[in-house]
């Protein structure tokens, strides 16, 4: 039997018995242990995806698990693997395929989005998109090495080495991740918050954190890095306050990653951009590389993903789950999707 | 004598004669052959640089002309050699100096509007800024060096190939050269201007261009590159629609210049941006491997600035000069200045 929460539109989820898909050929069917709860997810269960989520649906993608069975043709995998996957289908065809960018395919398929996700006890997926995982990772744990995955190829998209100066504005689980990943790489990183609890939990993972409505940070940052400004800013607040900050904070040369979803155009200070010769950058998912990394962060304790999960929810109780998420307090809620002893 | 153009505010020059000033250590005295108005030449005579220059001010900085006389301690260089400089001074002390970057220096001094400029006919400047230019080349071509350096270093920063597809919206005297220096680069180029006129010199210089009121851009450039969009986008317009299509017209990793100065900050699509992972770079004048390249592609006839020289007027008439610039119609006005023969 797979257990399944299914979006069912209308702010709803269910929770449903049915019998588990079999693997095709390439294919592989993975018992979920954890799937954590995203902000896209939220997005879907306030309708705001209704235009790409066929309902019912069974949604999510930060996943952890162990392989419960192989399709035909399917080699280099074990039943037994503990494996996470990154979600993401590409056409290997159109324009941005053919010049490597197949994470930016024109028609990506966003697996728990645009398919079936993993929310559920079982999952059956094309065998393409497993990572394996070290044994020794706790798979509540490895349930968070996809969002870490993000947050790696943010901070190699912009650069940033050890020695300069990061600022991340915002610290939601994405912004908590960057700036951790940043940290790993040798950058001093301050955080922008205006929630106070959210304040506290990034203090507590060691990161250096203040209220921008409190603090004059330009002065701040002017200050910390003799007169030059920050050579990178994460906007991952998705304000237009955020985008206004960070073309103020940059230095000569800095680099402005646009992690957050911006749904409508943002006045951007192009005078400023031109001034002091800034870069831009979007940013968007990840790529096989960034994986790699991921897994290696969490697996050597320098991105504390354990310190991250607030709450861990039973499948049958995922309105619970939601709920908790959107009351707000929480960093990282996971389904125990049950599939993992 | 030395006879020098003056901008006296309230929209006014005035022409004055005076002695010329001897060159101090590691000066040079230039006699001035040409000098070309620049876009911000005009924005200075309407008195919206009032807040940098000094009234009565001889302004100007895209010049030729041969040395004349050598101060102490001036090595590598003789009297009679050509020249045109690269009109920038900078401190060598401030954060951007010390990264290298001093073009974008802090503090940095734009000879010719905060300092005393080339429209006379004796012009003293330190030996640093001299840029030595090759006897057969004709100074008034020579004259348009600077302007090609300001574009030869927008190309280098969008890092454009043989190959790729780059637009350039605007085709005043920048958009037109950047148009030329792409197209040496190997890439395909199409220019978006309003303008008839400005289109009409487009076309005869061999640029590809279009009217964007009257064809669907978007449209044609995804056709032109197989449903990828354009490589590069130099935005030269400075107008809020240009920032709009810019975006709208690049393919997945492309990289939008923003090459013109906008005063206000302008609503920029950074869901787009996310979504493509495009890349904005601010440009500001140019480094010393700039004016290399200008030097180089001007000689070899790639970029034929002496088809957009319109008009040559003498340094006595300079208030026609200005006068025949506003009234549009002409693309670059040079001053002959009376320093050589």
């Amino acid at each position: 039997m797979t257990r399944s929460a299914h979006y069912v539109g209308d702010r709803k989820m269910t929770v449903q018995d049915t019998d588990p898909v079999p693997p095709g050929p390439g294919e592989v069917r993975i018992d979920v242990a954890y799937t954590g709860i995203c902000g896209t997810d939220l997005h879907v269960l306030h309708g705001a995806m209704d235009h790409r989520v066929r309902v019912p649906a069974v949604i999510g993608h930060e996943m952890s698990g162990r392989i419960a069975e192989l399709g035909d043709g399917v080699e280099g995998h074990r039943v037994g693997d503990p494996v996470t996957v990154m979600p993401l289908d590409w056409c290997g065809e159109c324009p941005a395929c053919r010049a490597g960018h197949t994470h930016i395919c024109h028609r990506l398929t966003f697996i728990g989005i645009d398919s079936t996700g993993s929310m559920q006890s079982s999952w059956t997926v094309p065998a393409r998109v497993l990572v394996p995982l070290p044994e020794e990772l706790p798979l509540d744990h490895a349930a968070l090495i996809e969002p870490t995955a993000v947050a790696v190829h943010d901070v190699r998209r912009s650069r940033l080495t050890a020695g300069e100066h990061a600022v991340v504005i915002g610290a939601g689980p994405v912004g908590l991740l960057i700036g951790k990943v940043a940290q790993a790489t040798g950058a001093t990183v301050t955080v922008l918050e205006l929630d106070p609890h959210r304040r506290a939990v990034a203090a507590d993972l060691g990161l250096s954190v203040v209220d921008p409505t409190a603090v004059d940070v330009a002065r701040q940052v002017l200050e910390s890095t003799g007169g030059a400004g920050a050579d990178v800013v994460f906007e991952v607040s998705g304000s237009a306050a955020g985008v206004r900050i960070a073309t103020d904070l940059l230095a000569v040369r800095g680099r402005l990653v646009v992690v957050a979803i911006h749904p409508t155009p943002r006045e951007v200070d192009l005078h400023r951009i031109f001034w002091r010769e800034l870069e831009v950058l979007g940013v968007r998912v990840y790529q096989r590389e960034d994986y790699a990394e991921a897994v290696w962060l969490v697996r050597s304790g320098r991105v504390p993903t354990s310190r991250l999960i607030s709450r861990i929810v039973p499948i049958e109780d995922v309105g619970r789950a939601f709920a908790a998420l959107e009351a707000g307090g929480d960093v990282k809620v996971l389904i125990d999707c049950g599939g993992v002893g």
